[in-house]
């Protein structure tokens, strides 16, 4: 991309940089939004039931090598603060977190009850998060009192399944007061921007099933991430929107045009969006279904999901596996807008048809999978073998 | 779906039953078509690389384990007679074949040119298909000397990607002769009548790349098979139709909308779409969210891929897995139109909201996935633990 459209899309919050400048270490910075190629990111961390930092250092590794653009420690389980800070030092792409999950943490450790929990504990932990090298933070501004109502009208199967949504709403239930991360946005702004780290607006009403979406909750937040993303702009804090979830496929495309609208083009980061509820076990190809749909439709960057969701925590094959899945969804995206990202499937096409198993194995989306290609004499695969319809017609001069 | 309708819709030739009467074996009827659940096709058999009947057995059965609505028995190695009819005995559900294959291998054997292969061992070997008890048989018809000479002038990069199609073609050329099964269709069509058997009209010209989608070719055979239709419909032959191949995402919508008034509302039979051609390893999801996209816009039947596609012939795991991933896309196109089988997601996600374990596992798609969930202290996953969402909301009545 030229550096003066890019500059244009980044002074209009069409495009965002991951690139916090206070972190030590060195990573590539990532670009998400407008006309770029589709992102993905792979949440890794720790639960209070499975606390390891190697399987999660583990797990950073094997996202990394699926190719992931950027990588989410929502660890909730151990140490968080250490092992976030071992995280940040080991990966050479961008982090993001979810700073509330350490308040939470921090009082289900004091036994404290969680509506105790105080705003500056809040704006504590986020400002820590920063500090450490945090790309990108989510933080749930959109669960609002008034958005709880809605909630509560909307009558889910699923109610909230966002961890720091459920949270948020609860405390502000508890204590009958506002989200402190929606009543002192401009503080979180200030934040931002003094970081140099990307805010993500959490969609903590996200529909957990696909009943529950597109519903009143879903919409009322999205209303409010909207004026949030025109405030952020305002006080100079880079801003994006993230979104479901579980979606009917028809109501994907759709979805995606009204959201980007009511989010001023911000860039939209979606999880998913799943297309069944019933494919546990294989949640990563369900997602890749609604991811590509989606980003078709103009979603900019895909949070996985694994085969585990719904299951249990995500183990390394897991990750792997859900990265290659979102790398395709965003891939099949790409190669519709964008011509020179599409010539490696043309490249990758011409070495088929030659036979080339060396060129493929370079062009493909991951390499790895080309040690178990069975390749036999005269260059042929296994599956056809002597057959190939394709050696057959190059006999035939096509 | 209430008789009366399905009687309209079989005599309208928008639903076409397999079911071939003449076979000893029992299997349940399968029927594809309009307003029906979208249903999926594994594909397996030997190659002359790979021959093992028992091999091909296990997959017969995890095809069936996976919950295969049918099967083909592609086989091109090894005596493929006996090991059809093994097939055929032990299959559960209905049986599709490419009868071609069997005259392409008989006269390999024979080390006999290709081209000399008669008209009359085609039909001979067809007839002898549909005695065996197959329930529909793929005939490349639509490979004709005026679809090759549209080929030619295509200039594609991957030609033909089909064995039959790139056999018939061949032949075509090297005996400047027109293709039996297409001269000779009103005898194709008595046959399939008199046994019941179920014509799918093979694209021999499907894209095996993304630049060779939508070519002149391909329509072009496209064309010829809709003019087939109408003439096996006035024969009083089932008959449905085969599509692609590979397709950029945004072009299987209107390519399923425009193909399916070509072959005027004939049960549309695709393979993938895949929607990229680099995702080697992984084209069960590459061709899911192709398949997908291509049954919500109306495509009947799904034929899976596997991971193994462009690499090897496909083991029973690839098998397995390749099944459950057409599945998840028929259901995710099934779920927008057809509000009962909707039912199931609902009651997943009640079960899921409800942490009911036991019932998740009976709504699953595959209840094999539950063997690996993790489900801990208070009945939550191991993924948030006791920070679990869902249960947190519920706790506040939501």
């Amino acid at each position: 991309m030229a550096v003066e459209q890019l500059r244009k899309s980044l002074s209009e919050g069409r495009i965002v940089i991951f690139s916090n400048q206070g972190r030590r270490r060195k990573v590539r910075p990532v670009a998400v939004g407008k006309d770029l190629r589709v992102k993905v990111n792979a949440n890794i961390g720790t639960s209070p039931e499975r606390v390891s930092l190697s399987a999660e250092l583990e797990k950073l590794a094997a996202a990394v090598d699926a190719g992931t653009d950027t990588v989410m420690d929502l660890s909730t389980g151990g140490d968080i603060v250490s092992i976030r800070r071992r995280i940040i030092a080991n990966s050479p792409v961008p982090i993001g977190t979810v700073p509330v999950y350490q308040v939470i943490c921090e009082s289900a450790r004091r036994r404290k009850e969680f509506w105790r929990v105080t705003a500056e504990e809040m704006f504590a932990a986020i400002e820590q998060q920063c500090a450490d090298g945090v790309d990108f933070i989510t933080v749930h501004c959109g669960v609002t009192k008034k958005t709880v109502r809605a909630l509560k009208r909307s009558k889910r199967v699923c109610g909230i399944v966002s961890r720091g949504g459920a949270f948020l709403a609860s405390w502000i239930m508890a204590n009958d007061k506002e989200n402190p991360l929606y009543e002192q946005f401009d503080r979180l702004c200030e934040i931002a921007r003094r970081y140099e780290v990307v805010l993500s607006l959490g969609d903590g009403l996200r529909p957990g099933a696909i009943s529950d979406a597109n519903d009143l909750a879903q919409w009322a937040e999205l209303k409010v991430l909207g004026e949030l993303v025109g405030r952020a702009r305002k006080q100079g804090a880079a801003v994006m929107v993230e979104g479901p979830g579980h979606m009917l496929l028809n109501e994907i495309g759709p979805h995606i045009n009204k959201a980007k609208k009511i989010i001023h083009e911000a860039p939209y980061y979606v999880l998913g969006p799943l297309v069944t509820d019933i494919a546990a076990g294989y949640d990563q190809i369900s997602g890749a279904i609604g991811a590509a749909v989606a980003a078709l439709a103009g979603a900019d960057f895909l949070c996985y999901v694994t085969a585990a969701e719904h299951l249990r925590l995500p183990g390394t094959e897991d990750v792997y596996q859900g990265v290659i899945a979102a790398r395709i969804a965003g891939h099949a995206a790409d190669i519709v807008r964008n011509k020179k990202i599409r010539m490696i499937d043309y490249r990758m096409s011409v070495a088929r048809k030659a036979l080339d198993w060396k060129r493929q194995k370079e062009f493909a989306l991951d390499s790895r999978a080309f040690r178990r290609a069975e390749v036999k004499k005269e260059d042929v695969c296994s599956m056809c073998g002597s057959f190939c319809a394709m050696r057959r017609m190059t006999e035939n001069g096509i």
